[in-house]
């Protein structure tokens, strides 16, 4: 193996996917972790959407033609995609290796359907779970959300109850009592992961000179 | 399964095996992770030998005599125990169980032999081993303590970079080249382990009352 291939094995980052029921508070958690840890990037999406006025192309979103979008599906160029509301939205699978290729580690923040997806494309990624409290604290802050009609809202809750049964398929759950405690634990993953000896056996070896 | 049993199943502490070649630090990393979270219990040697008169019984050591100890060998009383010097020391089991099962998470650290022992008896354990950054700062740490001579030095060398080949067997390695740096690692490692999917079962079937 020369040294270039060593130092990039050694040296790549991890994928971190932060999922979730709706209004667990994966946004908030993932806003923090990364005011905490401004070295983690945060994996951008392509969406066939036009940009809103205050939304900055390569921030928010890479925006592109429905056309080089359906290209792209059909080149598995994506961990995953979607549908909503007729346009394409998709987690460029180039963009994110490259940044992990380059040593940076990166969070991508994901719906449960999306989550499942990129599990499939990316078994080495760590899959993080960001659960309420409770079903009734859920409920207070979807309620809070309180743009929807009661109908909306329940259809809201039994769906978050749904996605709550797919804990199981994540390596960890964070529980979201409180939004300081929660970043604390998903950076806390994030450093152990780190640690991981199947991480460190080429330092391991650099140490021992071999 | 009773409420009660549901209690202790969901809030049994974890052990924490702490251990790495002799010089890598892990006795001082150990001593700031117990200043930062001192709700973290340190596992309680027994010993044969007789007690010096700075230490105090239940704190430093359990003092019993080679009758007692022996016995207590018979009956599988011991997570791992060792001869040194003709004098017994043991991880009595029943202890560290005691308080894992009141939700204390323990420490216990080790050397790499009593380590690999207490895997076959607790497989549930985290173990956690404590790399010096280079086997050239590993020598610089051995000859400061200056206390042996030459042959010896290249004895505990030696035996250190044989011990560091057993780094694989661990879940993490945490390379101490800083000691705040690497007490920060092993807290943030018990932090992820408590956040594991497979420990919050109970948690998320609360969640979801069922």
């Amino acid at each position: 193996m020369s040294n270039e291939e060593k130092f990039f094995e050694r040296e790549k980052g991890i994928l971190i996917v932060i999922s979730g029921p709706s209004c667990a508070g994966k946004g908030t958690v993932c806003k923090i972790v990364r005011e905490n840890r401004p070295e983690i990037r945060l994996s951008v999406s392509e969406t066939t959407r036009s940009p809103r006025n205050y939304e900055v192309p390569g921030k928010d979103y890479f925006f592109v033609t429905k056309e080089a979008f359906e290209q792209r599906i059909e080149q598995g160029k994506y961990l995953e995609y979607a549908t909503v509301y007729d346009n394409y939205y998709g987690t460029p699978k180039d963009y994110v290796e490259n940044l992990l290729e380059e040593g940076y580690d990166v969070i991508l923040e994901i719906d449960i359907q999306g989550a499942a997806k990129v599990r499939e494309n990316y078994k080495e990624g760590i899959y993080i779970f960001i659960a309420p409290p409770s079903m009734k604290e859920l409920r207070r802050r979807i309620e809070m959300r309180g743009t929807e009609s009661a109908e909306q809202m329940e259809m809201r809750l039994s769906c978050a109850y749904d996605e709550m049964t797919n804990a199981d398929d994540y390596s960890y759950i964070v529980i979201n009592q409180d939004k300081n405690v929660a970043a604390h634990q998903v950076e806390s993953i994030i450093t152990a992961e780190k640690c991981r000896t199947e991480r460190l056996k080429n330092k391991v070896n650099d140490i021992l000179g071999r």
